[in-house]
């Protein structure tokens, strides 16, 4: 799968100079609701000459290799520019998380060869002048696509969250909801290695199964066949829950209040279920904040980023070991971003939803 | 106002062997919905002959001097057995925090004529055999009964829910709601002592201007008032909000949500508009903990009592200093009990709400 730096590098200087086809995927426009697949288009447009980057700009010319699609994308489909971060641009290629092979660098902290991660274009090849949080991969064992998961924005959110956040004891119960999505699947691992007993919540009965069988959590099950929340937490909580890792919001969040111990904490991440919502749905138990003297915290994982580089070497340190395991839901070719985005919000994928834009 | 220990020692002992006739107030029985004046009932039962405890029992009989109506004592009116507090008995004595005379003790900490705060009934005459958590008071030239408020639960809600739940720095904004109560009062003004630029809501046009004009705050609204909490807030803080004290719950919270600033703090304390509905109000903007990155706490006094030594100095020191103002709401008798309980809920109290049952 790896291949060495210096064919890496040949490569890029092979495509410098070359006319090629950029496809990209656009945003067309503000949006309420869930995201359809309509409200993006691929654009096939003009030939794009592989130039070198312009002298002075800073900036790299880099060839996508890998695509993320994640939920607090959804935000920046608003017309709403107080977030932490400002909407898209209607008419402009969408922007994420990616892993691409630079082909021209006039920044002296990167150079043709080198691949990277950090936020590209939804587009073939992309011209990046924004480059103070790319990252530069070192190659090894492990697969390029998990920089956008495992080892990415989505595995970092787990590693904080579940750490910092929720600040775990050995033994505690830990409930986690879209457990078998980017972010859950990592926290419920995280939580066994740590000596936490873990359920996860998902949204089919194949997502249960991989949660038990694959990723080692104690139990889990399927919200969509439980016509009552609480009654299923009760289920599996009987003596209550100490940490809920809270991806999802909406009626989990009202039912895992009912079921939280003294002392519990709460991480709220993503909120998923709400994010298309104008109108959030209410939570109506948070009275139980005050009877379990509970915190309920919400956090980005960009406040956490002095703790990236441990981060980093202790997740693939226990890839390498075997003892973490991480579901990619693959999608093949920028053509499929759109219908991938859109899966996100229907609970489509299984494991982290990544596009591939070209095999290198 | 204050007599010498040795009076008050020769009241008891008076008192002692005397027949009485024992007002009590009765709870009825579980409520649904807020408590109204005949949920409880004076009752005016068979005479009581004032005897000594028994002895090896560790009780006192007290006289009852003052009583404190909270808004916690609602969550006893529910049948309801999971809460930190057990629910009240039909048929039996209210009970709640009071300041009572010790008329005879078989327990060493305390002698007769001692003055004492903590639990009691709400009766003119009670035998407690819970002693654990009374505390006998030190006579200075503080009123007694602000051991039922500033210098008791209340105030040490104030103060550990700011300094512990709230974690304030200088120059932060500060929201607190039901600024003019028992809590709200003391959270405002510590806010202030502390370098922070504070603001209250209460519900009455003479509420509103007491905060302003008695109690120091920088700025005070009428909820009532306002058609929009959401701008209420932005016109008072239009730099955000970094801690709010959340006294209320409902659409306060839900306003004060989207008004916090990045790394805000939100303790919650009582949601006393919510103690009363069965199907407590939905809150829509939890997803403002994300994108602001804030922690919000739900917390008892009782957690923190390690702390309560501190508090006790810090507070009568800034109180016999004219730093601290505390306005009570003063009801004369027993029989006021109901209708000053039930006051609570629909604000009529204009600061602590307390209960005297007898000039000592």
């Amino acid at each position: 799968m790896e291949k060495k730096a210096g064919k890496e590098e040949a490569e890029a200087v092979e495509l410098l100079g070359k006319t090629v086809e950029n496809k990209q995927i656009i945003f067309k426009g503000y949006i309420e609701g869930i995201p359809k697949e309509t409200d993006m288009e691929l654009r096939i447009g003009k030939k794009l000459k592989l130039e070198k980057v312009p002298k002075g700009s800073g900036g790299l010319l880099v060839k996508n290799l890998y695509l993320s699609c994640d939920p607090f994308m959804r935000g920046r489909m608003r017309n709403f520019t107080g977030s932490y971060i400002p909407p898209f641009i209607p008419g402009e290629v969408i922007e994420g998380f990616g892993v691409s092979k630079v082909l021209d660098s006039d920044n002296s902290d990167f150079k043709p060869g080198d691949i990277i991660s950090g936020f590209t274009g939804w587009e073939e090849y992309s011209l990046i002048y924004k480059t103070e949080q790319l990252r530069k991969i070192q190659a090894d064992d492990i697969p390029l696509s998990y920089h956008v998961g495992l080892l990415g924005m989505p595995g970092f959110t787990a590693y904080a969250g579940f750490y910092e956040v929720c600040v775990p004891n050995i033994g505690e119960y830990v409930f986690v909801s879209a457990a078998s999505g980017a972010v859950g699947q990592l926290v419920g691992q995280l939580a066994k290695l740590h000596g936490c007993y873990v359920v996860g919540s998902a949204g089919s009965k194949q997502k249960v199964d991989i949660l038990k069988d694959k990723l080692g959590f104690d139990g889990a099950f399927n919200y969509k066949e439980e016509a009552d929340l609480d009654k299923a937490l009760k289920r599996h909580f009987p003596e209550g829950i100490d940490i809920y890792f809270d991806n999802v919001g909406g009626s989990m969040l009202d039912a895992a209040l009912i079921n939280m111990r003294i002392n519990g904490r709460i991480a709220i991440c993503g909120m998923v279920s709400q994010q298309s919502l104008s109108d959030p749905q209410g939570i109506h138990n948070l009275i139980q904040l005050i009877t379990k003297r509970v915190k309920m915290q919400g956090f980005l994982q960009s406040d956490y980023l002095h703790l990236f580089p441990s981060f980093l070497e202790d997740v693939t340190s226990l890839c390498k070991e075997g003892k973490i395991t991480y579901l990619e839901d693959m999608n093949e070719g920028l053509e499929s971003g759109p219908s991938a985005f859109v899966g996100l919000f229907s609970g489509k994928n299984i494991g982290k939803q990544v596009i591939r834009v070209a095999h290198h």
